[in-house]
Parts: C-alpha cells; sequence; structure tokens
C-alpha cells in the first residue's frame, strides 16, 4: 500500500511573482482546468485580498466543479489589530475557495525587522487568523514563512509558531524555505525534529536559489512531510518555486508514492508546454522530464546504444510522462544518427551507408556553421541529394536587392530571376527589409506553378552571428522555419552575407515544401505550367 | 582549515552534447580563458580521436599556458584490441594535453548489450588502457559510466572496474550517473560504500535528467568525493550535467569548503554569461545564483522588507557572485537607475530629473526592444540630448545598398550621402554584406574630417530577433561593439529591417567617438574640414 502525497499546485499564486510572468483571470482560468486534469490536490488560485482579477477568478472557477480544493492566499492578521476587521481576511472568507493560505511569520528577525512588532503578537497573529478561518469553515493552511532560517536562528521561536498554528486548528503545518538557501541535510534534519515534536500534517514549500528546491522538497518527504507545494516548470520569484514537473514523476516512479493516476502522469508534458503557452514563456529544451531533448540523444556512441536498448542512455521510458525520445543529427553523429534518420525518413538506407560521404558532408557543413539539429528539412534534402534524387522542382538564375533610405523612407526591394520547367520568371516585390521582400518575390515567382506556396508562411527567423569578432565581416547562420497549417519544418543557410545565408534557407524551405513534406520515398509530380509572370 | 574541492569543467566536452551547442575551436579557446580565470582545476577540451577541431583546440590551447590542467577525453581501447593499435588512444597521446579522461564500462548491462563483449574482456579494456596512458606521463581520469545504475544491478561488478582503474594507476575515480535517474539519498549511500572500500581519490560525475544533479553532487561531496565535474550553466547531454554555476558557490559559500578564491568567485555571473553569448544560448532569466532574476523581487511586501535589510528576501549578498540586486517596480527603479547614470556622467542631473520625458523615453525605447544595458555608449548619446547637448558631428541624408547574387557570384555596395559643415559627401564602397557595406562607406565618407575614424574598428556584431513568432517581420536589434585601441564602447539599434538596425547602431557608434568617447561634460571641438570627396 503505498503512501499518498498531496500536491498543492500554486502556479497560479507564487507562479505569477516570477519575473517576466503575468496571467489575467481567463489564463488563470484555463490553466486551472489543466492543472485539475493533472490530478493536483490544491490549486492556489492567487490572493483576492490585494488584486481584483483574482476575486474574479474566485468567482467564476467556483463554479467549474474542480475536483482539486481551490485555495485563496493572504497573510496573517496585520498587527495590532483584530480579524474581524481586517480586510484580507474577509476577501478569503469572500472567495469562497475550499481552503485558505495564511503566510505568517516563524523568523524572530522578521517580526522584528519586516513586521515591526513584538514576539507575541506575532503568535497572537497567528493564533487568532487560523481560528478566524475555522470558525469560517475553511480548511486552513498555515505557510510558516523563513521556517528554516527562523528555525536555525531561534528554534523555540520557529516551533511555538507552529505549535500556535495548530492549537488554533490549522490543518496543514507547511515548512517553507523561503529564501531558497537551505541544503537538503538541514531540511532533513529540520523536518525530521519537527515531525517529532508537533503533531500535524506537514507540507513542504522550497524554492530553486541553489537550485535544490526539487531536492529539499524530497528530502522533506524522507523526513515525514506528506504535501508539497510548488508550481508547474518552477516559475516563481527570483529563481522559481520547486518544480511540480520534476517532483511528481520523481515521487510516483521512483520513491514508490501516489500522486496521480498512471494516466493523468502520461499528461505532464503537455500539461508544461501548455502552460509554458498560457504564461508566454519559453520551455528550456532542456527541461528534466518534459522538455524537448529530456529524452534527445546526440552523440554517435549514445545514439548506437539506444538504438539496441533505450535503457542505455534513459532513465524511464519518456512515454510514462507523455514525452518521446528524439536522434539528433550533428557533427558528434556518428553512422547511426545519419541511417537512423535515414530510416525514418524512407530513403534508401542501403546507398547512403555505402556513402560515407555523407557523413563526411554534414560533418563539414557542421564545420562551416550549419546546425542540421534544428533544421530537419535542410538535413532531408542533403540526404535525399545522396541517395540520388535529384530533380529539381525550380532554379535559381539571379536576384537583386535594393534597400534606399532617405529621411524618414526605408524601401526595400527584391527582384527574382526563376527558371521552372524551361520558363524564365521575373518577378519583383517590396518587403520592410531585405529578407522579407526575397521571400514575397520568390514566392511570387512559384506560386502560379505551385499554388500550395500561398499556404506557406515563416513562423521563425534566428539569427546567430558566427565567429563574432569579426564583426560584421563575420560568418551568419539563419534558421528559417516554416508552416502550412498542417505541417511545421526548419531549414538552415550559411554565409558571410545574411542576405544569402537568408536566402539559402528559404529556398530549401520551398523546395522542401514542394517535395510534398512528408517522406513516401519518390517526389510527387509537378502541375502544368501556366505562363510567364512579368511581375 | 577547509578542505578543498577539485573542479572539472567539462563544458567544452561534455556540455556540447545538448542540444543547440556548438562551438568552433575559437570558441573553446575563449571559453577556457574564462573558465582558467575563473579558477577551475581541470578543462576537458574535448575528444581528439573522433573531432578535428578539438585536435586544433589542443594544439593551440597548449600555447596559452593555463593554470587550469587540459584534459583530452576519449574511451577505453576497443574490444579484442590492443592499446598500442588503438588510434583514439594515439590522438589522447598526441594532443600533449596534462591530463586524459577515458571514459569505461561498469554496468554488466551495458557491457552486454552496447558494448557485446565479456565482462572480463571490459575489465581489461580498462586495466590496459589507464595503464597506457599511465606509461604516457599522463594524469589518468577514470570516468566509469553508469556506475550507480551498475552498481544496483551488479555491486560487485562495478565495483571491480573501480578496482582494476586504480590498480592500472587511475589518479582520479569518477562516479557517473549518466543517465540522470539517481536519487541523493541512494548517492551518498553508493558513494559512502565507494569510498569505503576503494582506496582512490574520488570524483562525482552527475546529469540533470530529474532535476538532482547539483544535490547528487553535494551528496557525493557528503559522502567523501573530492573531485566534481560539471558544467558552466549546465550545458549537456538531454537535461544536461551538473551546473557548476549553483556548485561551485554552493560548496564555497554554505559548505565551508575551498573551491576559487574570493574574487574568482566574483567573476562567476559574468563567466556564465560570457559561456552563454559564445554558445548563443540564452541564460535563463531564473537562473540560480547567476541570472538576471535571481535577486530581482517583485512582490510589494519583498520589496519593502529589502529596503530595510536585504537579509529579509535574500539568501546570500548577490555582490559575492558577482550579480546584483533588482527591483521589479518599473517606474521607481526607472529614475533611480537614469539618475545615478546622469551623475555618473557629470551630466545636468537637475535638467534630466525635471524632464520625466526621459525616463518615460526610455522606457519607451527598452519596451520596443532596445536594451540599454549592453549598450553604453547609446544610452549616454540619449542623456546629453536630453540634458541639452544637441550639436551633431555630421547629419545623413541617406543611403541606398545594392545586392547582386548571379550563380556564384554575391556583389554588395553601399552608397552614402553626408553632410558635414554644410558639405556634401557622396561615397560608395563595397562590402562582403550589406552592413558591411555601410559601415566602410560611412567611415569613408567621415575619415577625411575626422582622421581618428580611421583607428575605429568593430569587434562585435549581434543580432537578436526580437518577436521571433512575427518571422521575416519581427523586430531586430543589433548591439556593436567598437573599439579604438584604447577604449571600447556598445551601441544599439532596433528596427524590424535588420539594416535599418544596423546602421542605426553604426551611427552612434560614430556618433559617441566623436564626442571624445571619454565623459568630459563638454563636447569637444571638431578639425577643420578638408573638402569633398568623391569615392
Amino acid at each position: 500500500m503505498t503512501t499518498s502525497i498531496s500536491i498543492f499546485d500554486t502556479t497560479l499564486r507564487d507562479g505569477t511573482q516570477g519575473e517576466g510572468i503575468s496571467l489575467t483571470a481567463e489564463d488563470k482560468l484555463k490553466i486551472a482546468l489543466k492543472l485539475d486534469a493533472l490530478g493536483v490536490h490544491y490549486i492556489e488560485g492567487g490572493n483576492p485580498g490585494s488584486n481584483s482579477k483574482d476575486i474574479e477568478f474566485f468567482r467564476r472557477a467556483r463554479e467549474m466543479n474542480l475536483r482539486a480544493k481551490l485555495t485563496a492566499f493572504g497573510s496573517t492578521r496585520r498587527k495590532n489589530s483584530n480579524c474581524e476587521q481586517d480586510v484580507n481576511l474577509k476577501h478569503l472568507i469572500e472567495s469562497k475557495a475550499s481552503a485558505a493560505t495564511l503566510v505568517g511569520k516563524s523568523w524572530d528577525f522578521h517580526v522584528h525587522t519586516a513586521l515591526q512588532t513584538t514576539l507575541e503578537e506575532n503568535l497572537a497573529m497567528i493564533y487568532e487568523s487560523i481560528a478566524y478561518l475555522k470558525r469560517h469553515q475553511m480548511e486552513a493552511v498555515f505557510d510558516s514563512e523563513h521556517f528554516f532560517d527562523g528555525y536555525k536562528a531561534n528554534p523555540e521561536y520557529a516551533l511555538s509558531a507552529l505549535a500556535k498554528a495548530k492549537e488554533a486548528g490549522a490543518d496543514w503545518i507547511v515548512l517553507c524555505d523561503t529564501n531558497g538557501g537551505t541544503l537538503p541535510t538541514e531540511v532533513h534534519e529540520i523536518v525530521t525534529k519537527v515531525c517529532s515534536v508537533i503533531d500535524a500534517n506537514i507540507g513542504i514549500h522550497t524554492h530553486n536559489d541553489c537550485e535544490l528546491a526539487v531536492a529539499n522538497t524530497l528530502a522533506a518527504i524522507n523526513a515525514g512531510a506528506r504535501q508539497v507545494q510548488g508550481t508547474i516548470n518552477g516559475y516563481g520569484e527570483r529563481c522559481g518555486n520547486a518544480n511540480l514537473c520534476s517532483i511528481i514523476p520523481t515521487l510516483q516512479l521512483k520513491m514508490n508514492y501516489s500522486v496521480v493516476s498512471d494516466e493523468q502522469l502520461k499528461s505532464l508534458t503537455s500539461v508544461s508546454r501548455y502552460v509554458s503557452e498560457i504564461a508566454n514563456m519559453v520551455q528550456p529544451v532542456n527541461q528534466p522530464y518534459v522538455g524537448n531533448a529530456a529524452f534527445a540523444h546526440k552523440g554517435g556512441i549514445h545514439v548506437s546504444a539506444i538504438l539496441k536498448d533505450s535503457k542505455t542512455y534513459e532513465h524511464i521510458s519518456p512515454e510514462l510522462v507523455g514525452n518521446k525520445q528524439r536522434v539528433l543529427v550533428s557533427e558528434l553523429a556518428g553512422q547511426s544518427n545519419i541511417l537512423s534518420k535515414a530510416q525514418e525518413l524512407g530513403l534508401d538506407v542501403d546507398a547512403i551507408s555505402k556513402s560515407r560521404d555523407i557523413i563526411e558532408r554534414v560533418k563539414e557543413l557542421e564545420h562551416q556553421g550549419y546546425q542540421f539539429e534544428g533544421a530537419d528539412a535542410s538535413l532531408e534534402l542533403l540526404l535525399r541529394d545522396a541517395s540520388g534524387n535529384e530533380e529539381s522542382a525550380f532554379t535559381i538564375e539571379s536576384f537583386k536587392i535594393l534597400c534606399e533610405k532617405s529621411e524618414a523612407n526605408m524601401v526595400t526591394e527584391a527582384i527574382v530571376r526563376v527558371r521552372v520547367n524551361g520558363q524564365q520568371v521575373y518577378t519583383i516585390a517590396e518587403g520592410n527589409g531585405p529578407v522579407n521582400a526575397l521571400d514575397n518575390a520568390l514566392r511570387k515567382s512559384l506560386v502560379q506553378f505551385y499554388p500550395s506556396i500561398a499556404d506557406i508562411h515563416l513562423t521563425d527567423y534566428k539569427v546567430r552571428v558566427l565567429d563574432e569578432k569579426d564583426a560584421t565581416a563575420a560568418k551568419v547562420r539563419v534558421l528559417i522555419e516554416s508552416s502550412d497549417f498542417n505541417d511545421t519544418w526548419s531549414t538552415v543557410g550559411v554565409s558571410s552575407n545574411v542576405i544569402e545565408a537568408s536566402w539559402e534557407a528559404l529556398l530549401d524551405s520551398i523546395r522542401y515544401a514542394l517535395l510534398g513534406k512528408k517522406s513516401s520515398g519518390s517526389l510527387e509530380q509537378w502541375p502544368e505550367s501556366v505562363g510567364l509572370s512579368n511581375h
């Protein structure tokens, strides 16, 4: 019989204290639905006492019938006052959330310096505020702020704060490493002590200032804590809160705790990405468990081994958390990476494996600055050429770019000369920059032959100056991501001229699109040509 | 007397196995210099046996007289072979590095499945390869791959692999959690066991697949390990290696170990940023210790408290690692920063503070994508304009750029029309790209009036696409670093047109140079004009 751990999600409250994160009430409601489906036990939605958009959140969330307990956040009553007159406490009750969290001081330094009150008054603030919540039938969670620093400075006082909360009826006593500076061995020792002297349900709330938030959480669980407070993707003040996307799978898959169902665990990767989209944050590629590269293998030896058995270089099966294995082709690739890629594309693997040239060619291009890892479509074109597929949908004869700036006006035009099925097409187009103009001109010339080109739009454009110390003479690498509503593909170009590098990537993108994009092992037929275009 | 911990930096080897990271030999040499200044003890530069650019790295690095020990990476000899005929081992010797790391199998599963050989042959491979290195007077580091998984599966075999390496003379025995799936309690237990049965210098090499690489490293140190293998910013395969930027300060500031000097520790933030720039990776804003938000306070209560005493919400003083405190309250912080900058420049602070416009202007520009933090010279020009210094050394009337590509030929020319002291100067110049051509044309037009311009050269050129989702229509930020052998300054430009953005940064650079560069509170007089130039 496995032990259950309660997951207390504070993405919508503590998470929003991270730099660059700002969620509307609508954002919070969308995220709350996803969190509920994931199976967290508490959703701390915000602070209705200090934030009117949170009042709206609680009002609308109540109607969503979530399984998780909606929780409102606030602090102990103001000093030298009473609960009935405390506006913030009133808002907590009015939120009609199932539970409320009260943060209160347990570090004497904070009581004196930040609150500027007496140790006794602080204990009264804790006692009375928790009792107030209980009188109003709310589940009460006491967040003991700076508990570990407080315990190190004055253990008796810190413990007395917990005892007061317990006495008043707190349902959970949560020990917070608010400054994020405590070590796992210290957390284990202190939580063990707390569990031995306070008879209560203990929770843990850590911060990542030493990159130890997850470890500190696990140490506390080992010492007897049964609630984990954290956020999706570790969002939060400064270096963030404990990352639930790392904690949940570790507790469940490696420590034999019962947290969420196996099905819910499989949704972890998509929940992580969903929340990062809504929060407009980039999900780090190398994020544990759920990142795009969490199960991506680059070194040739690694790839060769995982093709024999994934357990050689994967600590869990990616599918358990809804992620997948990827093989990266780069300069570090051995033959295995390239062959496996070719196989994936349905190409003639024998032809490729007989040619050591292709591997040398890839390495040589990478040495010049090409990066095929992030440019799958360019790599596919290279492999197709190597396996003998050499037909071309069009050829470029020349292009010209004119930029003219005078006073406040900046005009950019591109002229492109293209040959399709023996016909020459000469086109001019404007753009708001040289690359945008080239893109417009190229597609304008080809769309009459290949109507599907009208659906293609560029969704991402990255420029990297290689060897920046060569300054404006340096080589530049351009990575382009294109999309046609069904499919997305990436291409690369390298040159000391940013226009030429962009051009190369653009051409690859179009060529790839005209392959039909999906690899079927044969090229699609092109439609009849329609005639010359002079504009 | 504090205990020393040896830092073994593998940013240039294991770090490059992370997705999106590709370093040229030149990049590696630049980073090696910074690592050496930081005070790491070993710099693992690459794998000369499988990568020709690493052969170049070791050749050139030898001449740099680094204090750190240059280390070459390879693996134990091929099965059923001998060391003298092993090409990879030969490359290690030829690299003339001080030390060499050999990775060898200690997990029986890997011996059977990945290597497809016998347990005895694997032990022979370990023994003979280490002995071979010792015969060639190299320091030998044995990386025991998958040690923790191997120990859990077959502890006797795993320990025998270590014993063999030790017997052959290995100077360090490093326990690797290659798959990144081990827990800190397990690491502590296993390392304790190893230290009790093997009499050797023990090292630890962890991976971040559970977000526990740092914690596992510290657990190993607690159990007796004395060498830490990791990378700057935690770069590495899949979720990355142990992050030295989190480990070094934690060991030194919280665990009383001796790692680097206090001065060197203060360079940590700048080393982290430097390496991320060279690797073209974005340094996460919330990275522990060194991230831009590591000491950034947003919550109103937090800010109010830290203004009383930083220790209320900071676990260490940011200056110890070269970082700084930031207050994320926009209006308030903005005014202080700007006024303090103006004071620093000796400008009329009253004039500036009376004009709320300048603060709004800076915020508005930052909102559009300008980043004055990395472009001091542009900020100074802005402040000078605001404090009434409005004279101009020259004005631009217009420019034109022509790029023409046909077959293999790419020609780029820029034409610039400039007015200096009432005289119009019309100049054309070539370049190997539009920005290079503009740079050449602009300086060609001005050098006859301002001979000192001949000394200016661009030393750094960075392009960042802001809002990449707008693809080729996205705004671009260009940062330029210029130098004239005495002084170095940075300028910025933003536009949806990369040419225009670069132009803006170039102009600011020249304008700044013609201010005399050093702020004296007054503008320098310009020399007599010399006449028109037609080319």
